[in-house]
């Protein structure tokens, strides 16, 4: 931790961009890719103990140490001309097995059923501290600046609604976006269709084989899924990931986010499963660029259509 | 090109981004690392000639041989279920110099005085031919998927105006954001202050290092510039490309936006130039996780505070 007064997290307003932006100097020491004989997500054995005191587990969950947000926020620093405030939330590690060389596709469906069940219980608990919105994610990949490849993501809960998350619920409550994706997208888009739950390449994406997946039934947050859609969630999540892990013959890095109903939008929110890979080529990777930066506007090279073509014909 | 209707470039919007997103597939196949002797952007020569049919040249302009937007833009495919648009526009290359192997670092003043005119004489002209919103800006480095190394940067303009540009513009409406930022902002904040233009890191850097560059006095876009403005921009902007890359001894990866007024806003809005580097420390870039895509929440590792003193101190 640094000694200056802008050293602990706190939040900055952006004027032009008009949302917060998040300032935690400690991160910048974090864990940054450990030989596997320290890697803190290991379970615990003979001689060393790392974050998870537990000689075997299937699913852990803990406060992360380097946290960008924290219940007990200090009143973030007074600065002349710019609008601060405390970065009260929570940050979470959710690690998905003991295995230190697995990942969200060599996972078996039983545990990504419960790894989506454990996103549900974690939403309801942090909803019941008092949390507006609740963010779980991972980013897979050395190549997207992932610093730990034990494989496991990450919960983000905030004591406000960041704005691109309201404008995402803002626009879900004007129109069931999410149920006319699932109604009215081209069949040839669909991974997987017919079931409780169904996997997509958007009409919209914005990068190269991005993939959602959704329940049919509009269902606010992971808490909500009966047994059947968990399932159905989970085969088709652990089948998105196969396939594009298959698409250029090497694990394909991405960011995955689990969008679920901030608070007061439960009524309206259909929660989806985003994967957005960073892959776009063999040895090619997605950046944004000054188009993106400067715009907003995402530019694509690989037509949804192509993608979900050859999303399905890469595996059987 | 392929042959499918949705492989020419057009627009869908994102409903739940509330914004465009541009496809146009041709752009996969755009030129990837040439080797030197094939650099499409030198000076021609004997026996080779690239885009430029000159055998020196200072600055030169033309159209991007993969558009992802055209004056010409062919009507989009219909989609069910997904509002589409031709995507309308003119995309430029700007070359900075006949040297393969300058930078904007390397560029003498006088040079880069020239390249913030012709910055304003294309926005001029591409207003003129009815363009709504434009923006020039750089992509530079390997490191974030720039595909030509001779030092050079594009034009873009847009039939519309893109989201982010217009909240960006309306806050400015609302408010003398950027006049407000140079008056009031810590001047241990400032790289360059005191003359006719100034350079900072924003109190609100939502990358480590970001600078920002601005006429002191109110102005537009680069074309309502004087003399003595351009120039003291042109000093600044050296400096501060100068400052980045001997921050961690190599070349800094940035994308540089030049953010002008888009149509109707050319009474309130205050031009910048903004500098976002996408190094963070020596072998780390900063990459957009999955809070940032899922939250919209930058998170940024190094206070602007000490980016700012790094900075100045970089260099005398």
């Amino acid at each position: 931790m640094e000694s200056s007064p802008a050293g602990s997290p706190h939040l900055r307003w952006h004027p032009l961009k008009r949302e917060w932006v998040g300032y935690s100097g400690a991160r910048q020491g974090r864990t940054f890719l450990p030989s596997t004989d320290d890697c803190p997500l290991c379970a615990a054995r003979e001689g060393r103990v790392g974050e998870i005191p537990f000689d075997d587990f299937e699913i852990a969950v803990f406060e992360n140490r380097f946290p960008a947000f924290t219940a007990g926020a200090e009143t973030p620093p007074v600065l002349e001309g710019v609008t601060t405030a405390p970065a009260r939330g929570r940050c979470e590690v959710i690690v998905y097995s003991a295995d230190h060389n697995a990942s969200l596709g060599a996972l078996d469906d039983g545990r990504l059923d419960l790894l989506i069940e454990v996103w549900g219980t974690r939403i309801e608990a942090l909803e019941a501290m008092g949390f507006a919105a609740v963010l779980p994610f991972e980013n897979r990949g050395e190549e997207i600046g992932v610093t730990l490849h034990h494989p496991h993501g990450q919960i983000y809960a905030f004591d406000f609604i960041p704005v691109q998350i309201a404008r995402a619920a803002e626009a879900q409550r004007d129109a069931p976006v999410v149920a006319d994706l699932i109604a009215q997208t081209d069949r040839a888009l669909f991974l997987q269709d017919g079931g409780a739950a169904v996997s997509l390449v958007p009409p919209f994406a914005m990068y190269p084989y991005e993939v959602w997946l959704a329940p049919r039934r509009r269902v606010a947050s992971p808490a909500g899924l009966t047994g059947e859609e968990r399932a159905a969630l989970a085969q088709a999540l652990g089948d998105a990931v196969r396939r594009l892990d298959a698409l250029f013959g090497a694990p394909m890095p991405y960011i995955l986010t689990v969008q679920t109903a901030p608070r007061g939008f439960a009524d309206t929110f259909h929660m989806t499963i985003e994967i957005r890979p960073f892959r776009r080529d063999k040895g090619k990777l997605k950046y944004l660029a000054g188009v993106e930066q400067g715009s907003g506007i995402f530019l694509v090279d690989v037509s949804p259509e192509e993608a979900a073509a050859r999303l399905r014909a890469v595996l059987p």
